[in-house]
């Protein structure tokens, strides 16, 4: 699969997400494969659950891994302190970010300690996290834990 | 409440999670006032959860929160990647820390990162962990990505 086909399913669940009136961040687990070990999306609004990002709910939903060698995760926005920190540990060796235009995070840390990152600057992603931001900036910041 | 009393909270914690087979590891987050937030422990075993560890899982179970600042993280283990990122991701103001002998992750990293860090060396904390790993080394890589 190519970056933008891995990206397409994140897309569908930030989609997803948007549509349950959640914050619309979806992401992606591919294994060495190829094959999609899971997917998830930020579920702060759905569930009240503060701990589940894109990244994180996408990881949860992977399942027990015995290695995260070799496999992709890709996010509609570049990752923040959290989901980088989860990318690091687990040695997941690849990044997809569909943009960081509206948020920057830890992408390039990631990059510079040894994950191999893409980033699509993706219209849609960069759309849809300008309009959520502008009509919901008390929840982004809750989100991303500004004050 | 004393770093001391905090971490026993933790502890029990992670004692539950012994008795359950689970990977003994607890953790609990305090507000600035010192009311407990939220308490949990690493949710592996018992769940198939590899998103929960110790921290995420007192973070989950605190529910959404308008900021973290003055907040402390008390952890029975050296916080990993993951559970460090979300501490500095969120702004928790302080952590406490059971130990670091069995297992160092990256409480300096948050020291150096404006974290008031708190290492107790805790003598039970140091037992639980140390027969833990030794009697299930293979489990105990999984939890923290390691082949």
């Amino acid at each position: 699969m190519t970056p933008q086909e891995m990206l397409a399913v994140a897309v569908e669940e930030a989609l997803a997400g948007r549509a349950e009136g959640g914050i619309p961040i979806g992401a992606a687990l591919f294994g060495a494969d190829g094959r999609l070990l899971g997917r998830g999306r930020n579920r702060r609004v759905q569930d009240g659950d503060a701990s589940m990002h894109g990244e994180t709910s996408a990881f949860r939903n992977a399942g027990r891994q015995p290695t995260y060698r070799g496999t992709t995760m890709v996010t509609t926005l570049s990752p923040c302190w959290y989901c980088s920190g989860l990318i690091r540990q687990f040695g997941i060796s690849n990044l997809v970010v569909g943009e960081s235009r509206t948020f920057t995070g830890q992408h390039e840390w990631l990059a510079e300690n040894g994950v191999r990152v893409t980033l699509l600057d993706d219209p849609e992603c960069v759309t849809l996290m300008t309009e959520f931001i502008a009509a919901n900036p008390a929840l982004w910041n809750e989100d991303i834990g500004e004050d």
